[in-house]
């Protein structure tokens, strides 16, 4: 963690702040115009998902059927398309809202989960990546199951770049890329990965940020900072992973922008 | 709130008192009798809804198999139908497992979930209701979609009458009808409508309900109440939406009599 | 619960001890091994199965779906199939799955959810157990189901030994026979009972307990053992059900081998 001195005179502290200030502006947003985000995901992380957008103050919808999900997706703000679990029904529902989003102009998120483990998920997501989400949200095994190459800084503003869309990179730290702009976001806690679907829960945070932020990198930026610092709260009161999956929505719900601005650890830095 | 004096003097202080009364007696019949609920839910409020029935005593079960649905509805005291996904397998479900109630004589609870927002669910719970619920839950939105009309003490005591049910209407103030009689509930708690299934867990108490008390109206009021009034409690324990979450089923699980009825506010009146 | 000296004097004291020692050496394998367990579970169960075994230090994988289960359960290192929905699509997975087991020399364990309740599943159930499933964890009313005979000793052990396999009886004291061996389990608390898919997800963790230990009989000891004492735990600290809940992941996570040891009550007695 940078000494206060450091960031003062660092050249990107003046960006920094605004990617802070931007994510406060964000999430008041949320809870001002309660965007609905529609969520395609797996069974596991369908409860916890909804939980987290009511938390920040976005309106959950969930359903997979092929005969109304078009009208649902219709009258969203947003789509996440989550792989997690990847059956013919949740195909079908997703082709659907996809054509609906793309046809409605509607952001919508894309969460490649184990693409790295089955070739017919990577093979669907790169379809998929084709048809033009404005974000992936994606951890290092699944970047590079996509990209063919190991997540340096470089590999993912080029993907990025090629892909028109916007790198959400989870690590120890996120990066955040979309071709031009880099910015890292070092919030978050290891209590994090303890917790099943919490990084599906911050994919639908994500999308929901891109409901009310038109900047896909700046949504993107925010939502990953938003659900760090909820991250970081929480732990300082869990005693382990199940306490901590409880106080990680309470936080969600109390955390005010002063707070958020004032833990926000993001740099920017031009993409190579 | 209406000052103590107020409740002393009104006419309808008997009635509400018996009203208290009953939910008190209809609690301790659930445990003393666990009532089986068979519930057809969404995905999204199965692990909920399950939790909130063993919390209050009663035992959940979730079958959607066609094969045998039909005998776990068959063996059960209550049914409950929730659109909230609305995909074939489920309505597959819904009319074997409709079939068995109304064979065995089995009271069964509607919670037309967003019917407002798709055609389609209007539609398909207009014929549900042909068939005889018992009972519906349902929010503002839900019953002008089905009833064509606002919820107006009229409208709802009207749509009760025509459908020859009970209308369980959820808002700030909880509203239960049958056609001849009127109650208000004006208990529960902001924070319920922040935590996802919570409705739908409602909907499957007051199925509960039903499993232990003969006259529709006194168990749908029952429901509300008592789901209402653990509510309450469990906000008084909360930092936010996670921990209200944990603590309602604390308190469902807890809740003695004598508190509930102390704290139920329930008015009486001849519906118009 | 023996006093001290009972224990001292008793003939199975060093078997015990044993039984004990080597839960606590299953519970460090876990945590360093991490190994991957593939769940065919219900829907009510799938969120709280992953958080248990994620907090025991385990990685769930879950996917039904029929065109990369097989993948999924190549590479994992154990595979539990719990009945808890028995529909057409965790049927097809089920078959794949197993298949999948038995070709890569997989353990897997079965749960017979309710088998007592519809015979079209005792039917399934006894087929699955021809394919050799490692254990199985079942209640009495599920053993008397597919055994024929309520669950003595002697009715238990017998089940084990015609079967090939390790019956892990699940009651107020587990019983764990595998035809010559035959322990007892003293621990868990009855919340336990009060929250669904708790014994869903203690399945799950003897089935990641076959993971990282050979002999199946003692892999079923240590994983009945676990999940008592982290029961035992998380109730000393819950308020009911919903912290229960909570607490037990907790406690799950942090539950050093010491305390494991010194609270496990397992009694050894040769098979009758």
């Amino acid at each position: 963690m940078p000494a206060e001195g450091d960031e003062m005179h660092s050249p990107n502290a003046p960006a920094r702040d605004d990617a802070a200030q931007t994510a406060a502006a964000v999430l008041d947003r949320l809870r001002s115009s309660m965007p609905r985000v529609h969520c395609i995901t797996n069974a596991v992380a369908q409860n916890f998902t909804a939980n987290v957008l009511l938390a920040a103050g976005a309106v959950p919808s969930m359903t997979l059927s092929g005969e109304e999900i078009g009208a649902f997706v219709a009258s969203a703000q947003a789509l996440l398309v989550n792989l997690g679990t990847f059956d013919r029904e949740r195909r079908e529902a997703t082709s659907i809202a996809v054509d609906a989003a793309v046809r409605n102009e509607l952001p919508w998120v894309l969460d490649p989960v184990f693409v790295d483990r089955a070739p017919q998920r990577a093979d669907y997501a790169r379809d998929l990546i084709f048809l033009g989400p404005k974000a992936m949200r994606l951890n290092h095994a699944e970047f590079s199951a996509l990209a063919g190459a190991a997540p340096s800084d470089e590999a993912v503003a080029a993907f990025a770049r090629v892909k028109s869309t916007v790198v959400g990179l989870s690590g120890e730290t996120d990066r955040v890329a979309d071709g031009t702009r880099l910015a890292t976001v070092a919030n978050g806690h290891p209590l994090m990965a303890t917790v099943t679907a919490m990084g599906c829960a911050g994919s639908a945070l994500v999308a929901a940020c891109h409901g009310v932020e038109a900047d896909p990198w700046r949504a993107t930026v925010a939502g990953l900072v938003i659900i760090g610092v909820a991250g970081e709260l929480a732990a300082a009161k869990a005693s382990g992973p199940g306490s901590f999956a409880v106080a990680i929505l309470d936080e969600l719900h109390n955390l005010d922008e002063r707070t958020l601005v004032s833990r926000a650890r993001i740099q920017i830095a031009k993409a190579k």
